[in-house]
Protein backbone atom coordinates (compact mmCIF):
# COMPACT_ATOMS: atom_id res chain seq x y z
CA UNK A 1 0.00 0.00 0.00
CA UNK A 2 1.83 3.60 -0.76
CA UNK A 3 -1.17 5.81 -0.18
CA UNK A 4 -0.75 8.15 2.61
CA UNK A 5 -2.12 6.50 6.22
CA UNK A 6 -1.87 8.68 9.03
CA UNK A 7 -1.63 6.60 12.12
CA UNK A 8 -3.55 8.08 15.68
CA UNK A 9 -4.84 6.05 19.03
CA UNK A 10 -7.42 3.39 18.31
CA UNK A 11 -9.20 5.62 21.17
CA UNK A 12 -8.78 8.32 23.67
CA UNK A 13 -10.52 9.74 26.76
CA UNK A 14 -13.05 12.22 25.78
CA UNK A 15 -11.04 14.69 27.40
CA UNK A 16 -8.58 15.47 24.56
CA UNK A 17 -11.09 14.58 21.66
CA UNK A 18 -10.89 17.23 18.80
CA UNK A 19 -7.13 18.07 20.03
CA UNK A 20 -5.31 15.47 19.19
CA UNK A 21 -2.39 15.87 17.00
CA UNK A 22 -3.46 13.79 14.27
CA UNK A 23 -5.98 16.87 13.58
CA UNK A 24 -3.49 18.54 11.93
CA UNK A 25 -2.93 15.91 9.47
CA UNK A 26 -6.47 15.41 8.53
CA UNK A 27 -6.57 19.33 8.29
CA UNK A 28 -3.75 19.88 6.16
CA UNK A 29 -5.28 16.75 3.95
CA UNK A 30 -8.65 18.25 3.31
CA UNK A 31 -6.89 21.83 2.74
CA UNK A 32 -4.61 20.19 0.09
CA UNK A 33 -7.36 17.87 -1.35
CA UNK A 34 -5.46 14.67 -0.76
CA UNK A 35 -7.01 11.49 0.09
CA UNK A 36 -5.73 9.22 3.44
CA UNK A 37 -6.61 6.28 4.91
CA UNK A 38 -6.05 5.99 8.90
CA UNK A 39 -4.65 3.42 10.85
CA UNK A 40 -4.16 3.13 14.73
CA UNK A 41 -2.22 1.81 17.85
CA UNK A 42 -3.55 1.29 20.85
CA UNK A 43 -3.91 3.88 23.25
CA UNK A 44 -3.65 1.19 25.90
CA UNK A 45 0.01 0.44 26.46
CA UNK A 46 1.31 3.87 24.69
CA UNK A 47 3.96 4.21 26.58
CA UNK A 48 5.96 0.91 25.14
CA UNK A 49 3.59 -0.14 22.39
CA UNK A 50 4.93 1.30 19.23
CA UNK A 51 8.54 2.74 20.34
CA UNK A 52 10.05 1.45 17.05
CA UNK A 53 7.60 4.20 15.14
CA UNK A 54 7.10 6.48 17.55
CA UNK A 55 10.80 6.77 20.33
CA UNK A 56 8.37 8.87 22.79
CA UNK A 57 5.24 6.89 22.58
CA UNK A 58 3.12 9.68 20.42
CA UNK A 59 1.29 10.13 17.46
CA UNK A 60 0.18 10.78 14.55
CA UNK A 61 2.99 9.73 12.27
CA UNK A 62 2.14 8.98 8.95
CA UNK A 63 3.18 6.85 5.92
CA UNK A 64 3.87 8.14 2.61
CA UNK A 65 4.88 5.87 0.09
CA UNK A 66 8.82 5.05 1.11
CA UNK A 67 8.16 7.68 3.34
CA UNK A 68 7.68 7.82 7.28
CA UNK A 69 7.87 10.66 9.68
CA UNK A 70 6.76 10.91 12.84
CA UNK A 71 6.54 14.70 14.52
CA UNK A 72 3.59 16.50 14.04
CA UNK A 73 5.37 19.60 12.27
CA UNK A 74 7.58 16.66 10.39
CA UNK A 75 4.34 15.68 9.05
CA UNK A 76 2.87 18.93 8.34
CA UNK A 77 5.84 19.77 6.59
CA UNK A 78 5.99 16.90 4.25
CA UNK A 79 2.24 17.27 3.17
CA UNK A 80 2.96 21.50 2.65
CA UNK A 81 5.67 20.91 0.18
CA UNK A 82 3.51 18.64 -1.99
CA UNK A 83 1.01 21.25 -2.28
CA UNK A 84 0.69 24.72 -2.72
CA UNK A 85 -2.38 25.17 -1.36
CA UNK A 86 -0.61 24.75 1.63
CA UNK A 87 3.00 26.32 0.46
CA UNK A 88 4.01 28.58 -1.99
CA UNK A 89 6.40 26.97 -4.19
CA UNK A 90 8.85 30.17 -4.63
CA UNK A 91 12.01 30.04 -2.07
CA UNK A 92 11.02 33.29 -0.51
CA UNK A 93 7.61 32.34 0.39
CA UNK A 94 8.25 29.05 1.28
CA UNK A 95 10.92 30.13 3.67
CA UNK A 96 8.34 32.45 5.41
CA UNK A 97 6.22 29.62 5.45
CA UNK A 98 8.59 27.26 7.24
CA UNK A 99 9.54 30.09 9.91
CA UNK A 100 5.97 30.29 10.76
CA UNK A 101 5.69 26.92 11.33
CA UNK A 102 8.99 26.36 13.62
CA UNK A 103 7.61 29.71 14.93
CA UNK A 104 4.32 28.17 16.19
CA UNK A 105 6.24 24.91 17.57
CA UNK A 106 9.08 26.56 19.29
CA UNK A 107 8.58 30.35 20.11
CA UNK A 108 4.46 29.52 21.48
CA UNK A 109 3.71 25.56 21.97
CA UNK A 110 7.54 25.63 23.84
CA UNK A 111 5.76 27.92 26.18
CA UNK A 112 1.73 27.41 26.01
CA UNK A 113 2.37 23.87 26.32
CA UNK A 114 4.43 23.85 29.37
CA UNK A 115 2.15 26.52 30.70
CA UNK A 116 -1.17 24.60 30.51
CA UNK A 117 0.62 21.22 31.92
CA UNK A 118 1.36 23.46 35.15
CA UNK A 119 -2.55 25.00 35.18
CA UNK A 120 -3.79 21.51 35.09
CA UNK A 121 -1.20 20.54 37.76
CA UNK A 122 -3.20 22.85 40.13
CA UNK A 123 0.16 25.15 40.00
CA UNK A 124 -0.76 27.89 42.74
CA UNK A 125 1.34 30.38 41.04
CA UNK A 126 2.60 29.47 37.50
CA UNK A 127 6.07 30.96 37.17
CA UNK A 128 5.46 30.36 32.96
CA UNK A 129 2.79 32.89 33.25
CA UNK A 130 5.05 36.02 32.58
CA UNK A 131 6.75 34.10 29.50
CA UNK A 132 3.63 33.05 27.87
CA UNK A 133 1.91 36.69 28.23
CA UNK A 134 4.51 38.24 26.67
CA UNK A 135 4.68 35.49 23.64
CA UNK A 136 1.20 36.20 22.79
CA UNK A 137 1.39 40.11 23.18
CA UNK A 138 4.10 40.12 20.43
CA UNK A 139 1.99 37.60 18.31
CA UNK A 140 -1.07 40.02 18.99
CA UNK A 141 1.00 43.23 17.47
CA UNK A 142 1.92 40.35 14.18
CA UNK A 143 -2.36 39.48 14.29
CA UNK A 144 -3.09 43.34 14.43
CA UNK A 145 -1.33 43.93 11.19
CA UNK A 146 -2.12 41.23 8.90
CA UNK A 147 -4.90 38.20 7.93
CA UNK A 148 -2.34 35.67 7.60
CA UNK A 149 1.21 34.71 8.90
CA UNK A 150 2.95 34.19 5.66
CA UNK A 151 2.33 34.99 1.79
CA UNK A 152 -0.90 37.07 2.21
CA UNK A 153 -2.84 33.80 2.59
CA UNK A 154 -3.48 30.71 4.29
CA UNK A 155 -0.99 28.30 4.45
CA UNK A 156 0.13 25.29 6.67
CA UNK A 157 1.86 27.92 8.99
CA UNK A 158 -1.85 29.31 10.46
CA UNK A 159 -2.94 25.77 10.59
CA UNK A 160 -0.29 24.94 12.75
CA UNK A 161 -0.44 28.17 14.83
CA UNK A 162 -4.46 28.24 15.15
CA UNK A 163 -4.02 24.75 16.37
CA UNK A 164 -1.91 25.62 18.91
CA UNK A 165 -3.76 28.88 19.89
CA UNK A 166 -7.20 26.85 20.09
CA UNK A 167 -6.48 24.91 23.19
CA UNK A 168 -9.28 26.30 25.29
CA UNK A 169 -7.54 27.86 28.84
CA UNK A 170 -4.48 29.37 26.25
CA UNK A 171 -7.51 31.10 24.27
CA UNK A 172 -9.32 32.01 27.13
CA UNK A 173 -6.07 33.71 28.61
CA UNK A 174 -5.58 37.26 28.86
CA UNK A 175 -7.58 39.53 26.15
CA UNK A 176 -6.09 39.66 22.39
CA UNK A 177 -8.29 40.55 19.78
CA UNK A 178 -6.93 40.26 16.83
CA UNK A 179 -5.72 36.73 17.85
CA UNK A 180 -9.19 35.74 18.95
CA UNK A 181 -10.56 37.42 15.68
CA UNK A 182 -7.53 35.13 13.74
CA UNK A 183 -8.11 31.79 15.83
CA UNK A 184 -11.75 32.07 15.18
CA UNK A 185 -11.09 32.44 11.35
CA UNK A 186 -8.52 30.25 10.49
CA UNK A 187 -10.87 27.22 12.56
CA UNK A 188 -14.11 28.42 10.40
CA UNK A 189 -12.50 26.75 7.61
CA UNK A 190 -14.54 24.01 6.43
CA UNK A 191 -11.13 21.88 5.79
CA UNK A 192 -11.18 22.08 9.90
CA UNK A 193 -14.47 21.41 10.47
CA UNK A 194 -14.46 18.28 8.26
CA UNK A 195 -11.04 17.26 10.25
CA UNK A 196 -12.28 18.10 13.51
CA UNK A 197 -15.40 16.11 13.12
CA UNK A 198 -13.92 12.50 11.50
CA UNK A 199 -11.28 12.81 14.62
CA UNK A 200 -14.48 12.91 16.95
CA UNK A 201 -16.45 10.28 14.63
CA UNK A 202 -13.10 8.06 14.51
CA UNK A 203 -12.35 8.09 18.39
CA UNK A 204 -16.52 7.55 19.38
CA UNK A 205 -15.88 4.26 17.00
CA UNK A 206 -12.99 3.08 19.76
CA UNK A 207 -15.47 3.55 22.17
CA UNK A 208 -17.66 1.16 20.56
CA UNK A 209 -14.79 -1.60 19.74
CA UNK A 210 -14.27 -0.94 23.77
CA UNK A 211 -17.17 -1.69 24.92
CA UNK A 212 -17.56 -4.58 22.66
CA UNK A 213 -14.78 -6.32 24.03
CA UNK A 214 -15.44 -5.89 27.54
CA UNK B 1 24.70 41.32 -0.60
CA UNK B 2 23.75 38.36 -1.82
CA UNK B 3 25.85 36.49 0.69
CA UNK B 4 24.27 34.34 3.64
CA UNK B 5 24.29 36.53 6.45
CA UNK B 6 23.63 35.36 9.73
CA UNK B 7 21.75 37.87 12.11
CA UNK B 8 23.14 37.65 16.09
CA UNK B 9 22.94 40.51 19.19
CA UNK B 10 26.51 42.89 18.84
CA UNK B 11 26.47 41.67 22.60
CA UNK B 12 25.25 39.12 25.68
CA UNK B 13 26.12 38.73 29.16
CA UNK B 14 29.03 36.22 29.54
CA UNK B 15 26.70 33.96 30.93
CA UNK B 16 24.68 32.76 27.72
CA UNK B 17 27.98 33.38 25.51
CA UNK B 18 28.75 29.94 23.86
CA UNK B 19 25.07 28.90 24.03
CA UNK B 20 23.28 31.82 21.97
CA UNK B 21 21.22 30.07 19.22
CA UNK B 22 23.12 32.00 16.02
CA UNK B 23 25.79 29.29 16.93
CA UNK B 24 23.59 26.50 15.47
CA UNK B 25 23.41 28.16 11.72
CA UNK B 26 27.40 28.99 12.28
CA UNK B 27 27.82 25.30 13.24
CA UNK B 28 26.22 24.45 10.04
CA UNK B 29 27.81 26.88 7.78
CA UNK B 30 30.72 24.99 9.14
CA UNK B 31 30.00 21.76 8.82
CA UNK B 32 28.69 22.70 5.35
CA UNK B 33 32.09 24.53 4.51
CA UNK B 34 29.57 27.54 3.35
CA UNK B 35 30.82 30.75 3.94
CA UNK B 36 29.06 33.61 5.72
CA UNK B 37 29.04 36.85 7.39
CA UNK B 38 27.66 37.88 10.87
CA UNK B 39 25.74 41.69 11.45
CA UNK B 40 23.66 42.48 14.53
CA UNK B 41 20.91 44.35 16.11
CA UNK B 42 21.98 45.96 19.63
CA UNK B 43 20.98 43.48 22.62
CA UNK B 44 19.70 46.73 24.51
CA UNK B 45 16.15 47.63 23.26
CA UNK B 46 16.09 43.88 21.85
CA UNK B 47 12.49 43.54 23.17
CA UNK B 48 11.36 46.01 20.18
CA UNK B 49 14.32 47.36 18.23
CA UNK B 50 13.67 44.49 15.08
CA UNK B 51 10.47 43.40 15.46
CA UNK B 52 9.83 43.92 11.84
CA UNK B 53 12.67 41.37 11.52
CA UNK B 54 11.75 39.15 14.40
CA UNK B 55 8.63 39.65 15.75
CA UNK B 56 9.55 37.69 19.19
CA UNK B 57 12.83 40.29 19.64
CA UNK B 58 14.82 37.34 19.15
CA UNK B 59 18.07 36.18 17.24
CA UNK B 60 18.90 34.22 14.86
CA UNK B 61 17.72 35.26 12.08
CA UNK B 62 19.23 34.72 8.17
CA UNK B 63 19.01 36.64 4.90
CA UNK B 64 20.30 34.42 1.88
CA UNK B 65 19.39 36.05 -1.29
CA UNK B 66 15.87 36.62 -1.42
CA UNK B 67 14.95 34.30 1.49
CA UNK B 68 15.29 35.87 4.34
CA UNK B 69 13.74 33.58 7.71
CA UNK B 70 13.31 33.78 11.45
CA UNK B 71 13.74 30.93 13.84
CA UNK B 72 17.13 28.68 14.31
CA UNK B 73 14.80 25.91 13.11
CA UNK B 74 13.99 27.26 10.29
CA UNK B 75 17.11 29.02 9.17
CA UNK B 76 18.86 25.42 10.43
CA UNK B 77 16.64 23.80 7.93
CA UNK B 78 17.23 26.40 4.99
CA UNK B 79 21.05 25.64 5.08
CA UNK B 80 20.07 21.87 5.30
CA UNK B 81 18.25 21.84 1.76
CA UNK B 82 21.26 23.38 0.37
CA UNK B 83 24.12 20.81 1.51
CA UNK B 84 24.07 17.47 1.51
CA UNK B 85 26.63 17.30 4.36
CA UNK B 86 23.62 18.55 6.68
CA UNK B 87 20.92 16.47 5.34
CA UNK B 88 20.19 13.14 2.90
CA UNK B 89 19.43 13.84 -0.44
CA UNK B 90 16.30 11.34 -1.35
CA UNK B 91 12.70 11.59 0.36
CA UNK B 92 13.33 8.78 2.98
CA UNK B 93 16.22 10.23 4.45
CA UNK B 94 15.03 13.51 4.17
CA UNK B 95 12.23 13.09 6.02
CA UNK B 96 14.08 11.19 9.35
CA UNK B 97 16.20 14.21 9.13
CA UNK B 98 13.47 16.60 9.26
CA UNK B 99 11.45 14.27 11.81
CA UNK B 100 13.94 14.12 14.64
CA UNK B 101 14.85 18.17 13.96
CA UNK B 102 11.30 18.48 14.96
CA UNK B 103 11.75 16.13 17.69
CA UNK B 104 14.66 18.12 19.24
CA UNK B 105 12.52 21.32 19.30
CA UNK B 106 9.08 19.93 19.54
CA UNK B 107 9.46 16.71 22.16
CA UNK B 108 12.85 17.59 23.91
CA UNK B 109 13.14 21.21 23.79
CA UNK B 110 9.48 22.28 24.45
CA UNK B 111 9.94 20.48 27.79
CA UNK B 112 13.40 21.02 28.44
CA UNK B 113 13.79 24.94 28.00
CA UNK B 114 10.90 25.66 30.40
CA UNK B 115 12.10 22.99 33.19
CA UNK B 116 14.99 24.64 32.71
CA UNK B 117 13.65 27.80 32.99
CA UNK B 118 11.83 27.08 36.56
CA UNK B 119 15.21 25.47 37.48
CA UNK B 120 16.98 29.07 37.66
CA UNK B 121 13.48 30.68 38.48
CA UNK B 122 14.18 29.16 41.78
CA UNK B 123 10.92 26.59 41.61
CA UNK B 124 11.30 24.50 44.98
CA UNK B 125 9.53 21.71 43.58
CA UNK B 126 10.14 21.71 39.64
CA UNK B 127 6.80 20.14 38.41
CA UNK B 128 8.37 19.55 34.87
CA UNK B 129 10.84 17.25 36.41
CA UNK B 130 9.43 14.21 35.71
CA UNK B 131 7.92 14.64 32.20
CA UNK B 132 11.63 16.05 31.29
CA UNK B 133 13.11 12.64 32.93
CA UNK B 134 10.59 10.88 31.09
CA UNK B 135 11.55 12.23 27.72
CA UNK B 136 15.17 12.02 28.29
CA UNK B 137 14.44 8.10 29.41
CA UNK B 138 13.19 7.35 25.86
CA UNK B 139 15.96 9.17 24.03
CA UNK B 140 18.47 7.38 25.90
CA UNK B 141 17.39 4.55 24.53
CA UNK B 142 17.16 5.43 20.93
CA UNK B 143 20.67 6.93 21.74
CA UNK B 144 22.23 3.12 23.11
CA UNK B 145 21.09 1.78 19.79
CA UNK B 146 22.48 3.91 17.55
CA UNK B 147 25.52 5.96 16.90
CA UNK B 148 23.13 9.17 14.75
CA UNK B 149 20.00 9.81 14.86
CA UNK B 150 18.99 9.63 10.80
CA UNK B 151 20.45 7.70 8.12
CA UNK B 152 22.80 6.48 10.28
CA UNK B 153 25.17 9.32 9.62
CA UNK B 154 25.74 12.84 11.37
CA UNK B 155 22.66 15.18 9.81
CA UNK B 156 21.69 18.20 11.07
CA UNK B 157 19.08 16.62 13.15
CA UNK B 158 21.92 15.95 15.35
CA UNK B 159 23.10 19.22 15.57
CA UNK B 160 20.18 20.66 16.95
CA UNK B 161 19.69 17.70 19.08
CA UNK B 162 22.48 17.58 20.83
CA UNK B 163 22.57 21.79 20.82
CA UNK B 164 19.00 21.28 23.19
CA UNK B 165 20.76 18.38 25.08
CA UNK B 166 24.45 20.65 25.91
CA UNK B 167 22.78 23.27 28.16
CA UNK B 168 24.80 22.40 31.77
CA UNK B 169 21.60 21.71 33.55
CA UNK B 170 19.96 19.26 31.36
CA UNK B 171 23.14 17.75 30.58
CA UNK B 172 23.58 16.82 34.20
CA UNK B 173 20.43 16.01 35.26
CA UNK B 174 20.01 12.29 35.98
CA UNK B 175 22.31 9.94 34.59
CA UNK B 176 22.42 8.09 31.01
CA UNK B 177 25.59 7.28 29.65
CA UNK B 178 24.60 7.09 26.05
CA UNK B 179 23.20 10.71 25.55
CA UNK B 180 25.97 12.14 27.62
CA UNK B 181 28.50 10.02 25.03
CA UNK B 182 26.41 11.15 22.23
CA UNK B 183 26.71 14.92 23.32
CA UNK B 184 29.78 14.40 23.48
CA UNK B 185 30.34 12.65 20.31
CA UNK B 186 28.46 15.47 18.04
CA UNK B 187 30.41 18.11 20.41
CA UNK B 188 33.77 17.02 19.79
CA UNK B 189 33.18 17.91 15.96
CA UNK B 190 35.47 20.55 14.67
CA UNK B 191 32.75 22.79 13.53
CA UNK B 192 31.06 23.29 16.59
CA UNK B 193 34.61 23.98 18.18
CA UNK B 194 35.15 26.53 15.35
CA UNK B 195 31.31 27.71 15.58
CA UNK B 196 31.80 28.16 19.40
CA UNK B 197 34.95 30.14 19.05
CA UNK B 198 33.50 32.28 16.78
CA UNK B 199 30.49 33.36 19.07
CA UNK B 200 32.52 33.80 22.52
CA UNK B 201 35.03 36.41 19.90
CA UNK B 202 32.16 38.03 18.60
CA UNK B 203 30.65 38.55 21.80
CA UNK B 204 34.25 39.60 23.38
CA UNK B 205 34.20 42.20 20.43
CA UNK B 206 31.17 43.18 21.80
CA UNK B 207 32.48 43.73 25.43
CA UNK B 208 35.25 46.26 23.46
CA UNK B 209 33.05 48.33 21.74
CA UNK B 210 30.31 48.47 24.69
CA UNK B 211 33.38 50.00 27.01
CA UNK B 212 34.58 52.22 23.85
CA UNK B 213 31.15 53.99 24.17
CA UNK B 214 31.31 54.37 27.65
Amino acid sequence: MNGLIIWTYDWVPPGPRGFVRDLRLRWACEEAGRGYSVRTVPFDGRATNHLSRQPFGQIPFLTDGEVETFESGAGLLHLARKSEKLMPRDPAGQAETVQWMFAALNSIEMVSVPWWFLEISGAKDNQLTDWLGSRLDQLEKVLSEREWLADGRFTAADLLMADVLRVPKVRAYGDRPATEAYVARVTDRPAFKKARADQLTHFAAGDASRSAER
